[in-house]
């Protein structure tokens, strides 16, 4: 990486896709500068943030000198690309990937996107579209939370021997899953293994 | 890559998400065995296809020996790992990476959920909550082929100067999208890459 270009994390304090990347920043030493937005005034929707940052309107966004860069598991990527945070052997990098993208779709659909509603919206604010989902994301959710469990059944972290992007990048929705009224005490292993992220050296904790 | 290691596709031929395997090793050149399963008859939910392949009893996974890689990107990823068709300059390879998971986030729920739903099972087949999803998936399948058409507006490939993944895993539903509804015609930028992609020399195309 080249240490001269400037770091800047677009992001909301409260967002776990958010918190990621600032894990990984700090898992690595690496510093970076926040501008903080609130997602939920709008901040991430005006013309400026839209023409410049991210046309999609989302948070988080890193970025690089001038250049900027979308998905928080991405943004990991980049941060942690040549450390030990990916593997070096080739099939355990791909099967670091799979649990990210097993993330972003099975899991934080459902486990962030029901904390985001029942915990920040609140049950009486969402549209009744969104209120037909619930029963959905909770099934799906409660499916991937159990995945998680078997997986860690057998071994202390996702891929490997030692952390990695796929560990960070799960434990951000999962750590604060009972938000959205999912109950951890049902999954052991994963609880065993949020208190070994946790005792990481440089770990970080999500609140501001 | 190890030459001697067997690669077994499991497989559905009408699955984007498998197409999106067999056009990365098409464009290396790399042969795999495919077995094929066929989703609606429950083949991917068998006892033994959980405890074997995929506990998620899903497709595609791609083989490798015996070890097992569920998820389509990431069975991109290892395959094209150290070729060209992965960018070797930082920011760009985590930039292919950022509109690999835009398509798992933003695209495949909507698109090619959709695409499944009324070209596949029917739309008289549908649960009540299944129905009641179709227009917040219209939306969003629509914003993100509009997205998509933005970005190439002023580009050929996703990322950089030639093919990489992101193309690859974009143009797997894409270019089949019609069949959930959705009007190519809209996106000229999309259907002038959809051209380019199927003019790249040992291009497969989807059905058998």
């Amino acid at each position: 990486m080249d240490l001269n270009e400037k770091l800047i994390l677009h992001e909301d304090s409260v967002s776990g896709n958010c918190y990621k990347i600032r894990l990984t920043a700090a898992l690595l030493g690496r510093r970076m500068e926040l501008i903080a937005y609130d997602i939920l005034k709008g901040e991430t929707r005006t013309p400026e943030f839209l023409a410049t940052i991210n046309p999609l309107g989302r948070i988080p966004v890193l970025q690089v000198g001038q250049r900027f860069l979308p998905e928080s598991n991405a943004a990991c990527f980049y941060l942690a690309d040549g450390s030990p945070l990916i593997p070096a052997e080739r099939f355990a990098r791909a099967d670091m990937l799979r649990w990210m993208f097993f993330e972003q779709y099975h899991h934080e659909p459902n486990v962030a996107t029901l904390r985001f509603w029942l915990e920040f919206v609140g049950v009486d604010s969402l549209s009744e579209m969104q209120r037909n989902q619930i029963p959905g994301k909770r099934i799906a959710g409660e499916a991937a939370l159990q995945q998680m469990d078997d997986h860690l059944a057998l071994r202390n972290w996702f891929v490997g021997e030692s952390v990695t992007l796929a560990d960070i990048s799960l434990f951000a929705y999962t750590h604060v899953a009972e938000g959205g009224g999912f109950a951890l005490s049902d999954y052991p292993h994963v609880q065993a293994w949020i208190a070994r992220m946790r005792a990481l050296p440089k770990f970080v904790a999500m609140a501001g």
